[in-house]
């Protein structure tokens, strides 16, 4: 058998601490399967002190994460650090330049600086590989990378942030509206440090720009995600979208059209019976539609640690076993510059009005959206204890900025009572 | 850019017709993901003269795939035939021999000569590579042998006949027996040409024993699946199993337990909520569990021109791109000697009785299960129009050969009706 492959870890959080268990529990199986066996050399975290459950006397410490990463007996660096700058990118900028593979499960930094990254590693012969970046212990980056290399991808499309799908859920399960179940999660331990990075979509959006940048081989581009929080997203349109057979996921969206690459993160309508639409609680899950396969669900624990160090040890025993792919799937230098598209692709629309209840309200809004182009395909007026009539509306397929138009014009008028709620649903 | 991987395809079929379109779709793309171009240059099918919709005359012809697996211009086999012997299995070991990479769909020549297989392609250095034997289009041996690769796996489990999803669905939508379904399968040629195959579960086993030697590192064991078919299936019991909360699916479960591994392929009550109680129609579905990633569920389609061709472009692909990996995720020569569970883990069951009407039976029942270890989760008698009581039972855990032996014994006694119906239940 080979020599050992050797590891620095640095970060020493839940993830760092669940791949240090995996190794020092499955050494023998590991071994068998990498082909040689997987040794921790160095780890590296803030605290020196904190106790993690995990022996680590057998391992160097050092104090900084780059240091680590030079350490001559550290042949993979796994980061595991997070943070989009600072000690995480440069502790990875060290080893890669030093022609070292690196494992990280650092969605932002890759999101934000993942070309100039591949292209460091690829000249300098090194891997850099992020499964864990990715809907934690799902195999998606994987399966897109290599497993569907043979299509032409036509469409990605992910629930990847369990707290959100969490917080969804549960409102409507309990009946609870955003706020109550927001400071439940927090209360759970659910949400970042900075909340945003969860409600407000940014941390399922970089997982979207990665696998986006996979599928369509252009460079990353996280700044082309139109991104949308689950901030206002109502136990009232949880409700009435079930009612028409829908449930509000917070979706990630990449597909390619005739002028560039369309990503959104949004909250968005999914057919109850799909997939997409089953899916409860803190689980993720990843949809990738290629013109050969047709459609792929993956399913599974997107966070924790286990299913994180489970991604990160996947990728470390590639890296043993020799595996070199580039980091998104083909040379960075023959990513495509992003060519984001002008326009949204058509969709069906979820759009909630609250009516004046006169004569002819709902012969106007019908009339207007007919007039902007916009198709009804369903409609429901609800039982209204008030004086407002609230009414659902589905369309047929309409470019979004379209419908945004109309509304905009509708809600100006007198029979609108309210700001119009408006939703995209995709088929799933 | 380097040469071309040159690929030799044996079985023009479906889905050798689906690998050369892609092949020649998206040269382009396939270059830029694989590294190096890939180029078709010889092919071989049982009849030159049929029309396959794809233009195959730039590439050789070959009569015999055996010739062609030894061409000096073929690096690769992509074998197609299917068959367990014969030429597939013949030009498989002229290519292996000659040290050349061997892809296939052929789950019945891995189910029975995996091993030999494996150390043919390690003694020569050569790849032996299989995705698409396994649920089409779907990247679950990928999946197993190299994103869970962390993961001591605990069990694997999979719908992965198309068919008999169908026809099992069939039957629960449409109330028909399983006569009539199995007619209409026909009709529509969903079938093999020996149904028993498909609806014999033949075909499923010999996925999951491809899964299962992965998982469990051991040999392929395909004599060691316990195998039942959905012959027997009655639609009362799809009924009243979704009475109960469940579905009846064809499931294969592998499981490692203390004194070896359990492989099972046959009709299973999975909670009708759950992934696999979800699965429509020809989709398959593969639940692969580690202890570290948890659950992973993937979904797609299991067959079919495009899904199966993906499959086997994943593979080349790797090829081109240089990825070496034992065909069962570790060295042919230990993976170890199957060693088969000499009793089958506890599980709950669902069981369904015909009662004499008269008083005590349902007591003599209860009384007998009980003194058997047998314990009632739940009960439920139906109306019966007749002298004779459908009464349906759920156990709790227990080890399934007791069950079969109280129920034996149930048989001959006097206030039971007619045979017993036993079927296991996984928690999914």
């Amino acid at each position: 058998m080979s020599e050992p492959l050797r590891l620095g870890i640095a970060g020493l959080g839940t993830v760092g601490a669940g791949v240090v268990k995996i190794v020092q529990a499955h050494g023998d199986m590991l071994a068998a399967r990498s082909g040689r066996p997987l040794a921790i050399t160095a780890v590296s975290a803030r605290s020196r002190a904190k106790n993690r459950g995990v022996d680590l006397s057998a391992y160097a410490w050092e104090d900084d994460p780059v240091a680590l990463a030079r350490r001559d007996d550290v042949d993979v660096l796994v980061e595991l650090m997070g943070g989009s700058d600072g000690l995480a990118k440069a502790a990875t900028e060290a080893a890669l330049s030093a022609g070292k593979d690196v494992v990280t499960a650092n969605k932002a930094m890759l999101a934000l600086h993942g070309q100039a990254l591949a292209e460091l590693a690829e000249t300098n012969g090194a891997a850099l590989r992020f499964e864990a970046a990715v809907a934690g212990g799902i195999p998606c980056v994987k399966a897109l990378t290599e497993g569907l290399a043979g299509n032409r991808v036509t469409r990605v499309m992910g629930v990847m942030n369990g707290t959100c799908n969490y917080i969804l859920t549960r409102m409507e399960s309990a009946g609870l509206p955003y706020d109550d179940v927001f400071e439940e999660a927090r209360a759970l331990g659910y949400l970042e440090a900075d909340p945003t990075l969860d409600v407000g979509g940014i941390d399922a959006g970089h997982k979207l720009a990665l696998l986006s940048a996979i599928a369509f081989g252009s460079q990353v581009d996280f700044d082309g995600v139109q991104l949308q929080g689950i901030e206002r997203v109502s136990i009232d349109d949880i409700r009435r979208a079930r009612d028409m057979g829908y449930r509000i996921k917070l979706l990630g969206v990449a597909q390619s059209g005739p002028d560039g690459v369309q990503q959104s993160m949004r909250p968005t309508l999914v057919p109850a019976d799909s997939p997409l639409g089953q899916l409860e609680g803190a689980t993720n899950m990843v949809v990738l539609e290629g013109d050969a396969v047709g459609q792929i669900v993956l399913r599974g624990a997107g966070a924790g640690e286990g299913p994180t160090a489970s991604a990160v040890m996947g990728d470390v025993i590639d890296i043993a076993r020799g595996v070199s792919i580039p980091a998104f799937g083909q040379p960075a230098d023959t990513l495509a510059t992003p060519r984001r598209a002008n326009e949204a692709a058509p969709c069906a629309h979820y759009v909630r009005l609250l009516l004046r209840d006169e004569p002819g309200a709902l012969a106007h809004v019908a009339t207007r959206l007919g007039a902007a182009g916009i198709s009804i395909d369903r409609m429901r007026q609800y039982d209204h204890p008030g004086a407002d009539a609230p009414v659902l509306i589905v369309t047929h397929p309409c470019p979004p900025a379209d419908l945004t138009d109309a509304l905009a014009e509708l809600a100006t008028s007198s029979v609108v009572a309210d700001e119009p709620v408006a939703l995209q649903i995709q088929d799933a």
